[in-house]
């Protein structure tokens, strides 16, 4: 998780020079570019830009200190006295993010600079209103976040061994739980979405990452692919497991999906749960250098039609396997690479990607299985680790 | 928390008329326009127009069937069907948002949109490079945010009381710390500012809350006003406990400070505590419809003024009062209105403030106190609540 909808669509890849004059402005708490140009968590937006190759940042004066000491950039600048000049400057109207822009801009002889596609439209047109050059990059404003450093990949690594501390919690108290009149009873109560979700977040918190958004859904619930859940959890049905928490200390995230039964499962639920973790299998045998991310996802669809599982849409909704393999995955839990049929996408060594098919039909249920692998020459290298084991007797 | 700066400069407010055509695209988890105007929590971006005074979102397979059921929208539209469409429209270039948008507008024969300040420019471009008139709200895009319905200030005052359960599990944890060797030391342990913020926010995930970039930043930390802390806390020295979550149902946010001491404070730190509470409620006098953000603030700067507590920049931060006194709370954490020197807001009646002023002085210590409050054409209204006591003996 999260899952990427089939039809949800991004623009083409182009390079960016490295000596580009690149333009941010956004919080870094949660834009995955900013925190990876600055290395800083900020809540708040800043300007940050590249120019010549310097990393250069602007701060006010409750983050300046800080950023001081731990921004991963080339220059910290103070924004007050850039503020104060800009008043000087334009004394018709109070300065914004864009003067101060123009004065950085015109201290570097830069007139042209590139932003990235979230980049704020009101912001842009202030800019561009101002006489400032400005494109909007076609793709990634920072491509090389698509290949992780080994850095990196420890922390994603890191990422899903908090994830999986997530879902051992929900294995344990699964495991623990009485069936008790076709229901789940844990601690002498009802277990419940909410209460499953509440042992998942709080061992996370405690390995040192937050999730939000944690899905524990059981049965038809767990057919909706988005659904969280809520309300009792009930015996000899399939309970969607996914965690995807960031490690409070890197920003990196993991992704892992795990489906349970408390219970007895049915030989239709054993098929299908067979057919997930073969169709994954198949996937990752596909993962290296070079294979197309639409070759990966028809791994899965293919063990899937061999099987007569049918994806279609009712009226209802739809069933069988309707949304992506996997997608890239590190400061965003969405990025770059994608692997769907929707889209042609060329994997390269160093890019992390989750793994993650799904069958999803109401009244029999839903099984997902994620786990998260670096692209290399060879066999992909796993950066998740967890046991399949689902159905708990 | 979080404190606004005081340069933090946004555009002036002008009001867009109810039937004005608008368009959003962003993700609701993150965006509170989207979750405001579409009633549901949506991971990923998604298309939503308001034309004619008519509320319309496009959603994919994975997000319809909820929206369906849950979404406070006039329309919910299918993504699949309307892609097929705008590839038949448009066969040389694959089908994205902008495409879509356009057959929504032409469906409704509408050739102008206006978007909000923070829409991704990279869809602006695509949007007007097919012909559309699109442009840029100068202030926010749905004013009426500002004004908080009953159930949205029930919604806040349910924040803030899961932001003083967490704040309660810290004085519990605080009160029961014994000191030894110049640290705090918890269930036979040296207690930190991890473990505190663990506490807490276990507390406010159990209340029914998440609680992002808690702070629990004793002594000189507490005095970088965005430092969450880190390491053993120590007695004597106040401690800096802000709690900002969001209620997981709702989506709305409390807001609360307070700083504790454990041991025994000296003369200096009672003044500071005593100043700051006295600010408060100087600033709280002041708040009423009709009042000047500007002058709520000043009240504070009077009582810091009249005590000699002096706010000046060093080489090293700042010291004094240097962040402004409130800011707008509700669905983000930082919205409007603003009360803060550095600009004149008029405050009115329904809108939700919070109200912390702060003195920081390394070496002294810090203090800041926060508590939220609705404007009425009187008193205040409480919107949270929670003891003053914080000497911890």
């Amino acid at each position: 998780m999260r899952l990427l909808p089939e039809t949800n669509l991004l623009s083409c890849v182009v390079s960016i020079s490295s000596d580009q004059a690149i333009l941010l402005y956004a919080d870094s708490a949660r834009n995955g570019d900013m925190r990876y140009f600055s290395g800083l968590h900020v809540p708040d937006p800043f300007i940050a830009l590249r120019i010549g190759g310097r990393k250069i940042g602007v701060f006010n004066a409750l983050e300046f200190g800080r950023a001081r000491k731990e921004a991963a950039l080339d220059e910290v600048l103070a924004l007050e006295p850039l503020r104060d000049q800009a008043r000087e400057r334009w004394p018709s109207s109070p300065p914004g993010p864009a003067e101060i822009i123009l004065l950085i801009a015109e201290r570097h002889v830069v007139d042209r600079l590139t932003v990235p596609q979230d980049f704020p439209a009101g912001l842009f047109e202030r800019l561009r209103r101002r006489g400032l050059t400005i494109e909007v990059a076609e793709g990634p404003i920072l491509p090389e976040r698509e290949f992780k450093t080994p850095a990196e990949a420890r922390a994603i690594r890191e990422g899903n061994r908090i994830a999986a501390v997530g879902i051992a919690a929900a294995h344990r108290v699964l495991a623990q739980s009485k069936i008790r009149a076709n229901r789940l009873h844990h601690d002498g109560d009802v277990l419940t979405s909410e209460r499953l979700k509440f042992a998942i977040e709080t061992a996370c918190l405690e390995a040192g990452g937050v999730s939000l958004d944690t899905i524990a859904a059981g049965g038809d619930q767990g057919c909706d692919p988005h659904h969280r859940g809520t309300g009792p959890l009930r015996p000899n049905q399939l309970i969607i497991v996914d965690v995807f928490p960031r490690a409070q200390k890197s920003g990196y995230h993991g992704d892992m999906t795990r489906a349970f039964l408390r219970g007895r499962a049915s030989d239709a639920q054993h098929a299908l749960v067979d057919a997930v973790r073969t169709a994954q299998l198949a996937a990752l045998a596909k993962i290296r250098d070079g294979a197309n991310g639409r070759d990966v996802h028809h791994a899965c669809t293919a063990v899937f039609a061999a099987r007569g599982y049918e994806t279609k849409a009712t009226p209802k909704g739809s069933v069988g396997f309707f949304h992506g393999t996997g997608h890239g995955l590190g400061l965003d839990v969405h990025e770059l690479p994608r692997m769907s049929g929707a889209v042609d996408y060329t994997l390269k060594a160093g890019a992390v990607v989750t793994v993650e098919p799904g069958l999803y039909y109401p009244g029999l249920g839903a099984c997902r299985i994620e786990d998260v692998v670096q692209v290399t020459a060879g066999r992909p290298r796993a950066l998740s680790s967890y046991s399949y084991e689902w159905e708990l007797r």
